[in-house]
């Protein structure tokens, strides 16, 4: 199949969005946790989650402008912290259900059935069924001036991986880890390692890392 | 394991990379096509392609601020247009190869032996091997002040993929397509379906669209 801009812009809003969604290529899906003023702790889905850079450790996440996914910014422009949690096929469908809009007096983590877990000096809830978690400060917030969409930044303040996942140059094998992808708006995969290569260097063949 | 902010610093530059880049979760890979004002094309393999937004269909790529990226950005800036092209196994090493620093008068595509094709009116090359091919015309281009990172947003002009990807509802399952993912810095993966999940609402249990 080929669309060009023009039919594309005719689509149904529903295959458009379907199209466009999934023609980006696999996602880094997780769950990210927070709390609010009240108290009551909030879990939602994101499926852009972005390497900022190492040194200070910083991830960025994009947020759409109009979305349920609201919830999350204003707990994290109020509290200052919260926790990325990878998905394991274990979880995804309540992974997947915490997307549902619930009003903000309600804890996902009890509307689907994944438990908090406090394990740190701050207050925002990991996934305790999560196998890799992230705790971050936020530590800025860009709009990207095209459509609205808003970067907020976090610095990584403690990193919990299976001993089982990590290599020693520090390499995390995710599928090890049992950690999913997704693609466009709903689907979501499992992963089989192919392999590592080594750093290219021209007139070098590339070699496989065993 | 587990990790505190001081504990990542106190890494050496190599591990810390390492970790820090595959923590992020699975990524979109793909090679970007572009070509210099001299009319020598260049291939890139990129790992940190976002969608953006459905209507108007845009996607972004990050850049970092000193790489040998910087060639296909140059190039982008010259000429307006670029390609996108999904990696599948039967490339990938090739792919991975792109990433060595070719001087700017030296094609990626004759150095890794991958084929560059010109299908549509404007100059810039696909990767003929490539299953889903993009192409997209610079909009806009943005700094994230934090680390200097370039945020480039495409408007995406022309899609190509298989038919027997794409569903009725628009969705291109990309394992079908043998579309692959990276993590980290170096590790390539292929990925199962497990499945897609309906529209999630409050009070209703998630269903797996067949």
């Amino acid at each position: 199949m080929q669309y060009s801009f023009s039919e594309i812009l005719n689509l149904n809003d529903r295959f458009r969005r379907n199209l466009i969604n999934s023609v980006s290529g696999f996602k880094s899906v997780c769950l990210i946790g927070t709390v609010n003023n009240s108290g009551t702790t909030n879990l939602a889905i994101f499926s852009q989650i972005l390497h900022i850079g190492a040194n200070p450790p910083m991830l960025g996440i994009l947020f759409r402008p109009d979305s349920v996914e609201r919830h999350t910014l204003e707990n994290i422009r109020q509290n200052g912290y919260f926790t990325i949690n990878q998905i394991q096929e274990s979880f995804y469908q309540q992974a997947h259900q915490t997307s549902a809009r619930y009003p903000s007096n309600i804890s996902e983590f009890e509307a689907v059935g994944l438990t908090p877990e406090f394990i740190m000096d701050v207050d925002v809830p990991f996934v305790k069924e999560s196998e890799v978690k992230i705790l971050l400060k936020s530590v800025d917030e860009q709009v990207i001036k095209i459509n609205g969409t808003i970067l907020l930044i976090g610095e990584i303040q403690e990193l919990i991986i299976p001993d089982t996942s990590i290599s020693d140059d520090g390499f995390i094998d995710l599928q090890k880890a049992g950690t999913i992808t997704s693609a466009g708006l709903d689907a979501y995969y499992k992963t089989e390692k192919i392999n590592r290569l080594s750093y290219a260097k021209v007139d070098l063949p590339v070699t496989v890392i065993l």
